[in-house]
């Protein structure tokens, strides 16, 4: 398959496409509003991939160029950029999945604090935004972004998933199982998406007030 | 310390009184509205105790009776009993910590969600319902009743505590500390209950949708 990053420049792209180029045979491009940035992450994320003595391609583009060719479209964005960026793609995407991992946050002076859009997630909102017969598929809301990225890093996380269409949420759980480290899990329909969102505040609360413990993800047993 | 378990004869109650009589040097008392039944739950707990080997006695007693001794108090009541359980022993309870582990959650065809009350969590209920001058931690929300009640069962789960009373959050982060394969994690201020709370019903839906998964905790890292 090939796999789009838009907004792939950022933390938790940059995590997910190095990962995905060192651990799958996927194909993984970087996108950006500005192709000039998506293309020297792109350079960047190969060159970290080939540190860790893994030879392999990765693409950067327009966001539009990025989701236009790709079976598995990631809005790496954060939720305030949500709409606009599936706006910017959705006459380019073709028969992809849409996979939403952001999630809406406020801070405070008591901590973070889970801050959801109108319609009970940021999972549902690229769901009411996405075009027609594109389903998304929420996914990889509770991963420290930097964790991700180290690729030295042991991760052992779980990632729920939640989707309204079977196909499309067995397609990003086999994507999840490729990557060493994490276990997908079934966390339900996209009406479940807010409680598998919410986790994130509380993962930076608790790394927030509790030493040693820094970069966290979640594991269910 | 005496700890009172108020509606100590449900399933959150029983683990929590079980496994603080085993592992500590606390008195337990199971409370309930009706005193016969808290009696029996109380027998019915020294006897499970006696055959893992503990020798102790496990007192029950009505809610306010149960309240009025204890320096610890935990509301292990469902949350639509929760400010009905706390009226019933308010002028009881003395210099205690109210511990509130309840969730309030609505289950649909598309499984289980978070259903805070207005206040924002139910741990907030709680404290704004609390007598005057007693402070209320939240805790043991994430926890699987079943296991947690089987005594032969390893836990290694992390417990969120959040409160804003600092000597009240230290009580009974030790008292977690003390329960074998507990680990206390530091979530904030009650502006924080939220996230934990919710966590549950993400719990449930991710046992109840994974072959294999059930009776959940988690543990950050």
């Amino acid at each position: 398959m090939q796999i789009a990053l838009l907004g792939g420049t950022g933390d938790i792209g940059e995590g997910i496409a190095l990962r995905v180029a060192r651990d799958t045979d996927h194909a993984v491009v970087v996108g950006s509003r500005d192709p000039e940035k998506a293309a020297d992450a792109a350079s960047s994320y190969a060159a970290t991939l080939a540190d860790h003595g893994v030879d392999t391609d990765v693409d950067g583009a327009a966001n539009p160029e990025a989701a236009a060719g790709a079976d598995v479209v990631v809005l790496a964005v954060p939720a305030y950029h949500l709409t606009d960026t599936i706006d910017a793609v959705a006459d380019d995407i073709r028969d992809a999945v849409l996979v939403s991992p952001a999630v809406g946050m406020k801070r405070d002076e008591d901590g973070m604090h889970y801050n959801p859009p109108g319609v009970g997630s940021v999972t549902q909102l690229a769901a009411a935004n996405a075009p027609e017969d594109i389903p998304v598929v929420g996914a990889f809301h509770n991963l420290a972004a930097g964790r991700l990225a180290a690729l030295d890093a042991d991760l052992d996380w779980d990632v729920p998933v939640v989707a309204d269409d079977d196909a499309a949420k067995g397609t990003v759980t086999d994507l999840v199982a490729d990557l060493d480290g994490l276990r997908p899990l079934d966390a339900g329909g996209l009406e479940n998406a807010a409680e598998v969102e919410s986790l994130t505040p509380l993962l930076i609360n608790v790394a927030a007030n509790n030493d040693g413990l820094h970069d966290l993800g979640v594991k269910f047993w």
